[in-house]
């Protein structure tokens, strides 16, 4: 298998209202089976979910947590707003946001944006995929699978990794259950997590600061079958248990 | 950017003693900067990293684990043997090896191997891939960077993905501490686990069960400046903590 990873250049800075699956057309050609890697921060701008810090009041908990950790109430109220579930408040907050991913700061991200204004992550990423794959299957009649990324810190290693946070035209976990081994065995546990694995290499493309690559193409990935559990739910979750205890 | 990534068919199953690089690169050609990534699997049995359960006693400690988990106790014991600290019992092991890195069961393997025997982990996977980088250097004059990979779970996510558990010819991490965003705002705490989004979409390409393509070549990466402290240190990990609380 061979796969090519193309960064696509010649994005501009977009502002909402923004176009964004013409102007990624405008900039790359796609075909059938192609995946299309789009960072959340473009997304968010183009559909304008942003907010003004001076249009935001902090609650009590805001201020009481940005007095831990010394980040404007304003920031942290947007924050709050953002989880579904705080998971830890200190020295950051670890929060779920409603689609399911656990993330630092729910993602809310106060830079790559003009003045004192914050981009939040959209609350449904995955229909931002199926919404900008349907539009590219409009202009250019190929089918082509969307992953939303966003970057995220690890458990038990230090630095950020690009993360699926929405996909469509695909399922995010590749399912080897049930497959043999090279000596016949049957395997019993492998669930690939496939979206994360192309997320985490279209982040390496993307680069971060002032790169502006903010999409990536992957051409030669072939389909896979598998099913969309990305997420432990509560129950399943040991570490979230063990960070809640 | 775009890179090429090719999974490098034609490697044969692996025994102790064979030589690895010389194989990997009578299987494809390289170029300077060219990245390759080996499945620890591979590495392990080439250099008879490898162990007979019928060796292996288990000790009280083993016997009282594998009670809970029900798995062999002498699986339990090379999990043990191979662990500098146990981070979680049930319900499964999760601890970390000599190397620093943390998995479940210690990357202990008893599948893709003949018989009753278990795969375990280099002791120091960064010079595994320094003697695999010098070993291409001698046979193809190219300097390639190398990179070990293990799958992992996740915390909050379901499924495993490639890690980067050693890497010669390359920082691990890509640090954009001190660049500037789009808007000139300094970005503060930015460092990218570089070395880990590689071996993410390296996995994509080897597949799992019974593909047969232990080793992915990256053309066309560049160069990154950064470091290589992967690692949290158990005062800073924050996860560790809550586990072991």
């Amino acid at each position: 298998m061979s796969v090519q990873v193309t960064g696509i250049s010649g994005i501009p800075l977009i502002q909402k209202g923004d176009d964004l699956p013409a102007i990624i057309c405008r900039n790359t050609t796609f075909e059938d089976e192609d995946i299309l890697c789009i960072a959340s921060t473009i997304v968010s701008k183009a559909k304008g979910y942003t907010r003004a810090l001076a249009d935001i009041t902090p609650s009590p908990d805001a201020l009481r947590i940005s007095g831990l950790t010394k980040e404007d109430p304003r920031f942290i109220q947007a924050i709050l707003d953002s989880s579904t579930e705080i998971i830890q408040e200190y020295p950051f907050i670890l929060s779920e946001v409603p689609c399911g991913h656990v993330g630092v700061r729910a993602g809310v991200d106060n830079s790559n944006i003009e003045g004192e204004n914050i981009i939040i992550l959209p609350k449904d990423p995955s229909a931002e995929c199926r919404e900008i794959r349907d539009s590219i299957k409009k202009i250019t009649g190929k089918n082509v699978g969307v992953i939303v990324t966003d970057t995220c810190g690890r458990a038990f290693r230090r630095g950020q990794c690009g993360n699926a946070i929405g996909w469509a035209g695909m399922t995010a976990i590749r399912d080897f259950r049930g497959d043999h081994d090279l000596f016949g065995l049957e395997l019993e546990i492998t669930e690939e997590a496939v979206v994360d694995e192309i997320a985490a290499f279209s982040n390496f493309i993307m680069g971060e600061s002032n790169n502006g690559i903010p999409a990536v193409k992957f051409s030669g990935c072939g389909t896979w079958k598998g099913h969309d559990s990305l997420y432990f739910t509560k129950e399943e979750d040991l570490i979230r248990k063990a960070m809640k205890r």
